[in-house]
């Protein structure tokens, strides 16, 4: 994907301090603006109003929407995980938990259901959930690697995404704590790789 | 909820068959158009259209968009689940497998999107959500309540249906047969009540 001029000075290294506040406002806003009112949201001129920029200053940066919903993902994805300590069990349950947060604090469930919504009649968004999604399975999938791979390492990250991912977008409440336990020691048990003698 | 009238005759037994042929025309392009074009596919005008009837026929049976999306996911939630054997691990990778063909084959992967996406804009669309997800649920769990109840039941179907729900919503792609089977295994060998000795 091509860079916009945002990206650019920040890889350059050369990074323009009014050009890092406008990046971080408008990317903002376009989360803001994508969790309240969806897709049909992200216009130049509605971001540029949350913003507080001017719809010139938003087409330099980002000359299309899908571009500033990428950029603002980029950003998105850049919330805390926990930091996996080596425990198989314990960094499954606080990576679960995490994710929890996240879809209730940071209304990563509005962002995820908007995305799973849009991806088909909007192709290009595809890649946007695509990629995002991917960034957000990678500390379980790194936890999960030393012991799993091919088809297993898929069914697994699956069960133990979807066990947040279902109930959360489908039947509108967060697993307890008690749940997420029972999900990682049925997954941990379950497996003859990682079961105790 | 307030019955249509298309209901109260189906429910009262005297079926005029007029009303039954209008209630399946119009409830299949209520889906289509949901499918198509998402929430705002769902007027009036567009389904009476798709339909073939006049918006007045719509409007003597359904007074708002609601009610027709309420009575359109009843009858989506008539698809065929798997006949039950008794064989838990027989049946739960039968019922996966029917979850599965009915994202892919019926277009359920979109209606449970919509229906992701817009219950938090549209809060009375939250109850259509929950029902269609529990009637949904319904054959998982009725398998797996001989063995498990409580806190646990409620882990152990969000891991399931998140194994399907995940990977079709967010990855936009199928879990394996070989997925589904290390899915059921996985919880089955997890789970003291149901491990093998």
């Amino acid at each position: 994907m091509a860079t916009t001029p945002g990206t650019q000075a920040v890889l350059s290294g050369h990074v323009d301090a009014r050009v890092v506040r406008t990046r971080r406002d408008v990317l903002a806003a376009t989360i803001d603006e994508l969790v309240d009112c969806g897709w049909a949201g992200v216009t130049h001129a509605r971001i540029a109003e949350r913003a507080g920029y001017s719809k010139a200053t938003l087409y330099a940066h980002w000359p299309d929407r899908l571009t500033l919903v990428r950029d603002a993902f980029d950003t998105f994805g850049q919330m805390p995980h926990h930091e996996p300590t080596g425990d198989l069990r314990a960094d499954l349950i606080a990576e679960l938990t995490s994710f929890r947060a996240a879809m209730t604090e940071h209304r990563l469930d509005r962002a995820l259901a908007v995305l799973a919504e849009r991806a088909g009649p909007v192709p290009a968004l595809t890649e946007v959930r695509n990629a995002f999604v991917e960034d957000g399975e990678r500390p379980m999938r790194r936890a999960l690697e030393p012991v799993l791979s091919g088809s297993r390492l898929e069914a697994v990250t699956a069960m133990l995404c979807g066990a947040i991912v279902h109930p959360v977008l489908l039947r509108g409440h967060s697993p307890t704590d008690e749940e997420i336990i029972t999900v990682v020691d049925t997954v941990l048990e379950g497996l003859p790789e990682t079961r105790r003698r």
